[in-house]
Formats: structure tokens, sequence, C-alpha cells
């Protein structure tokens, strides 16, 4: 079951943002959410008490973004374990909660794993259960490392691509704290830059249909303090055109063997005009998200999303009219196609960034060259 | 001062929708416009007694599309005349209400000059309003059957191109009906396909940030009984990619002397992606549309419109709360890039489809040609 609890009068949160927190209240442990579905207007918080109240999280959006997905997905694993449920369904429930984002499975599989070792360890209930909460932990602490790291490698490429400075960047949907254990992954090394003092201009995709750059990416670029600029999707080629765009710097919900990339729909047209106006399009995204499974493109699964996403008007404070809660703004009865992803090529991918270092030009080799080498860091 | 009938109950009205008409009422002539603004919730209209008032729906939206730009201008200018208002105040207030459609001011002037001559022609007050009234009716009279024209070949155009039929079309923002003394500029092409059976899917972009294509070109389509699907305009990439789409259909509001093209925003980063797929990008729209005085696409003037048609969410039932009459999605305070149009070079467009014939390729040359014998049809 889910709690809610909003937050009201003056906003006394710290810059970082806590996008999910572990809690052990005297009635049992809790996975604590900030819903991002009702921001930026309220700071609400979920109380998931039991993996299913997490799936329906995962699903509506409440906890979205590649990294934070595995998190989730682990402490989920933890929960069940900690509240007596059945382990193993929960994990298999979580995994499938959002198909393309290849995270997710990872984090669930590694304190499932965690769960078992211990369990075949000889260990009781308890302590299988703590076991998969520390795998949890870790991911959680290791995904802030990679964050700081992704950051500091992004922002010297980018140095290094732009050496006049004063970046101007054009992001897409949503990638810093909100989607992280740590600030992020493409928002982490736009960050970076601000701080640095080398960022000119934010302009910020609104990221239909969930305008998750709106309501998300604005939000966490307005409490820093950041220079930004909204804009719609279709409103990135005016400013390619203009020569407004030094950059493009978004994250992956799965990158391919070959370097393909799965990230939120409205990517892949960004990679095309990058590629036409001799744009750097750069990936930032943790080593997890390369699916060495995944041969290429043509393999990825994309999610499509429910029509009524693009139909109908949502927001948190629109009253519930149409079948998906919102306001119908298209003619009823009306089909509408809609992709949670697009697919970029490797070939209009000038580099993929992660916290292990920097591929570029992107080809299967040099990533799995990569991935070797992240699993030999790991391993020793 | 504007008046508002809604129309309630079941819809009575013939699939051909009267976006505007002249009407003579015992207490004085009026324009009577379909308020776009409300579709496709509600089919309201809005009646104009003054120059100020149609200023204001032109500005507003409520009445919108390069053609039928032109044909309101005109009857604004009636108007005015018609109810001794100052003609040449009414018509600089009217032309100037739009910067970017070049309609706009050329149906005003023509409404304007042919007042003029009818006074300096020793007519009174009376039958100098009676010809910009008479220039009016023959301004929107013309544009219907270009229309048709284009309609016709667009569609030749199209079966050249595409000789295996079945033509799924991608198009943007509305060009129907609602924009046009006739059946419209793009979307006419995609109905005619339609009637005559080779039309498998029109592909709808939805057109942020005022949903055109989503409430406008949607109902059109619903109307028509077309086979169509809307989509967000960041996942027409997917389409391309998934090789959806047969050809692209747009109209425009401004064609410089060099066949670079304004038109909604979002359409140049579609000629991109077209351009990267081998897709035809086409161009329909009416000889007016061609400003022979704007040299190139650096010479359009873009219109910048407000930010809080990007950073709040409206539609008709939406309660007011932001500064534009919305719900805000975005954190207060955030600044939008907000382009009304962008501009496509002349070697992104593979035709121009205009009632005169096609132009391609698209040269300042070939564009020249067409206008002169236009301009021979017309004084002959």
């Amino acid at each position: 079951m889910a709690d809610q609890h909003a937050q009201s009068g003056e906003d006394k949160r710290p810059t970082g943002i806590p996008v999910l927190r572990w809690e052990e209240p005297p009635e049992g442990p809790v996975l604590v959410l900030l819903d991002q579905t009702r921001l930026p207007a309220e700071e609400v918080e979920l109380v998931c008490t039991d993996a299913p109240v997490l799936v329906e999280a995962i699903r509506s959006l409440a906890v979205r973004g590649a990294p934070v997905l595995g998190i989730a997905g682990a402490y989920g694993v933890a929960l069940a374990a900690a509240r007596g449920f059945d382990v193993d369904d929960a994990a298999t429930a979580l995994a499938g909660a959002r198909p393309t984002a290849v995270n997710l499975s990872v984090g669930v599989r590694r304190a499932q794993a965690a769960y078992h070792t211990a369990l075949a360890a000889g260990g009781g209930a308890e302590e299988a259960a703590g076991a998969a909460l520390a795998a949890a932990r870790q991911l959680h602490r290791e995904d802030a490392e990679a964050s700081a790291r992704m950051a500091g490698h992004g922002l010297a490429l980018l140095d290094e691509l732009l050496p006049g400075g004063g970046h101007r960047v054009l992001t897409h949907c949503n990638t810093g704290a909100l989607v992280s254990g740590g600030e992020g992954t493409a928002f982490a090394v736009a960050l970076a830059a601000h701080r640095q003092g080398r960022l000119r201009r934010l302009w910020v995709d609104e990221t239909r249909p969930l305008l998750q750059g709106a309501r998300l990416t604005a939000y966490e670029a307005a409490r820093n303090d950041m220079a930004y600029t909204l804009l719609t999707d279709n409103a990135a080629g005016s400013l390619f055109a203009a020569g407004e765009v030094d950059a493009v710097l978004i994250g992956a919900d799965r990158i391919a063997a070959d370097g393909s990339v799965a990230n939120k729909v409205g990517s892949y047209p960004l990679a095309v005009l990058a590629r036409y106006h001799h744009v750097p399009f750069i990936v930032v995204a943790p080593v997890t998200t390369v699916d060495a499974d995944t041969p290429d493109g043509a393999a990825i699964e994309v999610e499509q999303r429910p029509g009524f996403e693009v139909t109908e008007v949502t927001a948190p404070q629109v009253p519930v009219a149409g079948a998906g809660g919102g306001i119908p703004v298209a003619p009823l009865g009306t089909q509408a196609y809609n992709p949670a992803f697009d697919v970029t090529p490797p070939e209009l991918v000038t580099a993929i960034v992660t916290e292990e270092g920097v591929v570029s030009p992107v080809t299967g080799e040099a990533l799995a060259e990569l991935c070797a080498r992240s699993r030999q860091v790991t391993i020793s």
C-alpha cells in the first residue's frame, strides 16, 4: 500500500534531491520515493511497503530514469525479502515493470543473487534479506560514484571538443539527480560545467509526451541556479540552424553491443540534426547500460506506451476526464503512436561517456573493451 | 466586441467546415469565425463586428493558417469600411497582427486597394466598402479554387514519386479546410489521395506548443474518415527509421524568393529527417505565399511567441491558473524559447506544389518563373 506525505510551505530541502531512500520505521522497512509525476508543483513522497507498490510506481513513472530504476529494483527485492514475501516472484515482477531499461533488471538480479547466495551459504531468511539490502546499498553507492566519474570524463570531453568554453548544451528528457544515486548522467556533466563557470546555456527539451524536461530537468536546473531555457522538442531544429547549440548531451536506457543507443523518444531526431549541423552528440551512461546480450539496435525492444499520454493533456492539477486521467485534446477515438524510446545508431553518436572512460568513435570493439576493463575493476 | 454562439447537441454540420463567413444581419455586417482555439471539444463561433476584434482573434489564433488569414484580413478591411471605421488604420492593424504570414498582409492590401480605387474613381464610401467586400469575396473564391488545383497537382506528384500507391504521409500542424477558403494546402493533397483510395495512413504530428495537429488536423481527418494516427513531434524520427513514412506534406507561411520555406516550428527538423532517410519533403502552398521581397531564409522575420505557451498546459477545459491562462508544468520563472516558425532551406525541399503547378527542384529561378506565369494568368 502506498502512503503519501505532501510537503507544504517553504522549501527547506538542500540542493541535493533525495530521489529514494530506505527507511526502517517500527512498522517495518519501507522504500520512500519522491513521486516524480507530481513535480515540479509538489514534492510528494510515495512510501512503498511491498514490491507490487514499487512495480506500480515504476510503471506510472513516479520513479524513472535508467540508473535509479536499477537501484529501486534492488531495494524492491530487499523489501520483499525483509517483509517475508516471495523474493523470486517479486524479482520477476520488478524486472518486467519496464521492458526497455536494462538497468532495472540488472539491479533486480544483483539483489536477488545476493539473497540466494546468502541462503545457499546457510544463512537464514533474515540474513539473506540483509544481504539483498546490502547489495542494494552497494549499488546505490556505486551509482553515486559512477555519476561523479561520468561528470568528470564528460566535462573533460566537452572542454576538448569545444576549447572555446562557454558551452551551450542541449539536453533531452531528465538525466539528473532524479534518475540517479548521485547527480545523474548527462545532466551531471552540464552541472559540472556550470560549477566550473563553463556552461553558458542549458537548452532543455520539454520532452513530450510526459514533459520530463519541462517538469524535472527545469526543476533540477532551477535548483542548481543554472542558466537554462525550455523549448518544445520541435524547436531544437531552429536552435541548431541558428548555431546556438555546441553539443547535445543525453542519457541512455540501453546501449546495444554495437553501440546503438536506446533513449527517450526524440533522441534520434536530435542525433540526425546534430550530424547535419556538425555538432557533437554525446551519450552519458554508466557501463551497466551496455547490454552485451543485445547485439544491435534492431534487437532492442522498444516499449509502446498508451495512446492517451498523447491524446490527453495531464498535469497534477488537471481535473480527471479522459481514459488516462487527463483532458482529451484530440478527437475522441484518435489513435496515437507512442513509443517510449527511439534508437540512435552508433554512426550518429560522437562519444559514449561512462564512469570507466569515453568511447569515441563508437564501435562494438571499443565498447566491448571498455566493458571488459570495467569487469576487471569490479572483480579486482 | 465579440459574441459567442456555442453549438451544442448532435453535430449536424456537413463535412465541409465553414471556417469563416460574411453575414449581414439587421444590426450591421459581421465576420463570423469558427473559434479554432476551442476545437475539437467545442464548435464555437466568434462574431467580429469590427477590425480590432478580428486582430485579437488573429493574435489568439482563433483564426490561423496562412491562406485563410489573407481572406480574413480582406474581410476585416471590408468590415471596417462597411462599419464606417478608418480603413487605413484597420488595414495597418490587421496586416501587423501576425508578422510572418505574408498572405495576411497581401489579403489586407488587396481589399484596401479595391477600396481606394473605388474612392478615387469617384465612388462614395458605401460604394468603396462594396468594392472592398467584393475583393474579399473574390479572394475567398480564388483560394477555394487554388486549393482544388493544389490538391490535383500534389496528388499527381505523389503518384509520380511513389508509383506503388498506398501512400503513408506525415504532416505537421494544420493545413486543411480550417486554414483555407477551400480544402486547404498539404491536407487537401492527402484528402485527395484518400478519396482516390490511395492514402494508406496519415501520420499527424501533434505540433507543440499549441497542438494544432492533435486538435485540428485530427479533427479534420476524423471528419473525413481518413486512416490517421497521432504522434508527438519527436516520435517522427522513429517512424522514419522504421520506414513508415513515404512522404512529408506540409504547408508554408512564407516562401522567400530563393525557395526557403517558413512554416510552423518543427517543419525544419522533419526536412532534415526526410533528407537523411531519402523521403520526399513536399511543400504545398498557394502562389501568394511566395514573397519576392524576401530574398532568402535569413531575411524571414520569425515571430517569437510568449513563453507561457510552452511553460503552461492549456486546453479549453483547463482551469485558469498561470499567466497564460493555463496550468504551469515547468517551475515558475522558467524562460522558454518559442519561435512560431522555422525556416527550411530550398536544398531540403523536394518540391513546392502551387495552384499554378509544381516547382522541383526548388530554385529561385524556377519559383520566379512560376510566379510570373501566375501573374500573367491573373492579369489576362
